[in-house]
């Protein structure tokens, strides 16, 4: 590995935490999931921590049991079109899909973000799942896997050639002359496609990035042959640096058919820490949470993922594994499902064993130590081919932030691991990718 | 009318003003019509003065001829939500079309909107107009005008059943009891109309204002009809005050038919005023935009809004009126052509003069005087039935809008019909509109 090879770091932030019990610690403040200045003060700390960027996942459904859990909040553009007026640098990550939306609308909320934020933006792309969002857009059921993907692709195409509708030198503001924008540099994208007939052009200039960062986070087949295709980088969920090294080479490789470059794209697994001065006092912060969870709700959870009632087998037996579906049968988060079956049965755990190990980061690795070991932990999978940073899930907010950031964060920087300034102003700078060219005018000329 | 009346002002914002000309003028930046900060200035000025609101006006295409204007920007989601992190009290108002929009999405931006700003979120709701947009989301032609606003009541419909899906005291946050909700009053809506079947129930709580101001601008019948049933407030374009007279007791005379009270609509028609000390200063302000407009964009303009190719016609001769169709044909705006073809006959105008007089407020009231004469006109109109108030369309920014704070809104507070200082904290304060009932939970307890 080069030595100039830095680490990255997004803070995936989720209401009181991602503990499915954070809202019920004493220091989180779940009145406040819908109070903007909460998550201006989430985005002041990690941008103080100088992180790569923020990120917020979404869904179009009222996700869960909200009797028993903090699971409503603020939409992504909104949300983060008002954190980027009270911040300078950190990349913004918004979670948009492609089987719900427009394109026309979709690249034109980025383009704004993107231009607001001084190219900050980035887009991580989902195509949702489960027929209760479907039923929110006048549709019976969620539309099948693989045509999702179809359409994710071609969703990209429109909105790529929508960007690229205006050249980078379009404005010319020649007051004198009366001519505000050179119309041989606008033009129509006159797209179509087996879904989308989009003409053009779009009615913003094109963003600050050229494109929002793309992001990506499904990790089924077609989910890693989208991200090689198009992704610049990838939110994962791997519970062993063996399944993590095996998912990195994987993705990296897929590029090469699309002449693609490794570094182009960045493997972010999910971390979901827990830090104290002690390994001792960690453990009892984790099962402070742990014990504040609802057995209810994570059986429902367990039960929706799994496709089976759970409420009828014993807490403290196995999963019924004869009753699980097969993988091929899923509509929807395939590799999650995947990941925790494999799990369960690979240390064979209890039901209740599964509710706890996936309540604080719902399949993502959960780590409970001291900032040395957490530090330790990050540096072996970044160095040994599992990782190129990583997407931290602070178990409760903003406890466990500060914590991550105060003690976790500045070990990284004393190993050289982690930048101690921004060296740039887009999420593009932080993450080392390069601003992609007009794919129309640099062709054109 | 009562003493205690009070006007209500709103700051119409578009790039670098509503004069097509205002981006030559040499006291505008139109290097910044993408610049955050720009808008965030703006915001500031208009919250200083205690205007009720700011607003933008929306379009999903491209609009005019960018040759020879600043016509594209931010988006406005994005760009108020980056504005009400900068802003206490200001109202924040947003043009969305029902015509290219899922409701599901609409209801929760406004939600997270007026959550972030903490209630003073405003949709004005409008359906778009021309093929062009059709184009950009996979149709060949717009839909035709009554369609359009069948599919605007039900799509009003299924946003204000969403926002009440949340009953107002639906979140418990009990933590020592486990129970983050009251699923008893957080329920899905069922909604199956002609256009839209919407299961529900929103992923976000009740907006702080039950549903954000409804406003509305469409001066068609259909449209007068739409505003008298659901607006709070309508913008609208009127250039004597005889027809306002007529259109205010129109729009209001409707409302009994829905059982509202008139005072629940505020009218407020356009207003572009050029202010200076003395009337021939103003008069000579005005000229100079006038002296910076690019006759072909003139008649690029009136050619689109009145279908007839106006440049095979002499500029110093009148409208060709036997070549300019009826109303009845025309689908979108309709309201806007009458206004202008009823202004250049009743004035034997010439082409060039309705090009001079629409380059600065579109069809809208221009003015250029003093101070104290446009506090005459407010006043005249607000106190004899022709308006509730003015949509305030600053013919170049920041320019105009600051000598109307500082000039025109001083006075108006000295005659008393103006505030000093807000008294609420959101729009429906700021409009004297109260809250809506939740339409579920009241009905049935």
């Amino acid at each position: 590995m080069s030595s100039s090879r830095k680490l990255h770091l997004n803070a995936f932030l989720m209401n009181t935490g991602h503990h499915e019990a954070s809202w019920r610690h004493p220091e989180t403040e779940p009145q406040r999931t819908t109070d903007i200045r909460y998550y201006q003060q989430l985005a002041r700390i990690a941008e103080d921590a100088k992180l790569d960027s923020l990120f917020l996942a979404d869904g179009y459904v009222l996700m869960g049991n909200v009797k028993y859990r903090a699971s409503a909040g603020l939409e992504p553009f909104t949300m983060l079109s008002a954190l980027a007026s009270v911040t300078e640098r950190i990349g913004l990550i918004a979670t948009v899909s492609t089987t719900y939306n427009e394109p026309f609308h979709v690249a034109r909320m980025f383009a704004s973000l993107d231009h607001i934020s001084g190219g900050r933006a980035g887009w991580n792309i989902v195509t949702s799942s489960g027929d209760a969002t479907a039923q929110n857009f006048s549709l019976e059921a969620h539309p099948e896997h693989s045509s999702r993907y179809r359409r994710a692709r071609e969703f990209l195409d429109v909105t790529t050639s929508l960007w690229d509708s205006w050249a980078d030198d379009a404005l010319v503001i020649d007051r004198q002359a009366g001519i505000f924008a050179d119309t041989e540099k606008v033009r129509p994208i006159h797209f179509k496609g087996d879904t989308f007939s989009v003409k053009g052009p779009l009615n913003i200039p094109r963003p600050p990035q050229g494109y929002p960062v793309l992001v990506q986070a499904g990790s089924s087949e077609n989910g890693k042959d989208f991200a090689a295709r198009v992704a610049e980088a990838i939110f994962t969920a791997q519970q062993t640096i063996e399944d993590a090294q095996a998912f990195y080479a994987d993705v990296k490789a897929r590029m090469l058919q699309y002449g693609r470059s490794p570094e182009q794209l960045k493997v972010l697994p999910g971390l979901s820490p827990v830090i104290a001065d002690s390994e001792w006092e960690a453990q009892e912060k984790e099962a402070e949470l742990h014990r504040l969870t609802i057995p209810e709700y994570g059986l429902t959870r367990l039960s929706e993922l799994l496709k089976v009632d759970l409420f009828e087998y014993p807490l403290d037996g196995p999963l019924p594994y004869d009753k699980i579906p097969t993988v091929d049968s899923i509509n929807g988060n395939k590799s999650r499902f995947q990941l925790v079956v494999d799990m369960a049965s690979r240390e064979n755990l209890t039901i209740r064993e599964v509710i706890l190990r996936t309540a604080g980061g719902r399949g993502h690795l959960t780590f409970a130590g001291t900032a040395g070991q957490a530090a330790d932990l990050i540096e072996e999978w970044f160095t040994n081919g599992a990782a190129d940073g990583f997407n931290i899930m602070p178990p409760h907010l903003p406890g466990s932030l500060i914590d991550f950031v105060q003690k976790v964060v500045p070990e990284l920087q004393r190993r050289g691991l982690f930048r101690t300034e921004y060296e740039g102003r887009t999420l593009r700078d932080h993450l080392g990718l390069s601003r992609p060219a007009n794919g129309y005018w640099s062709a054109s000329g």
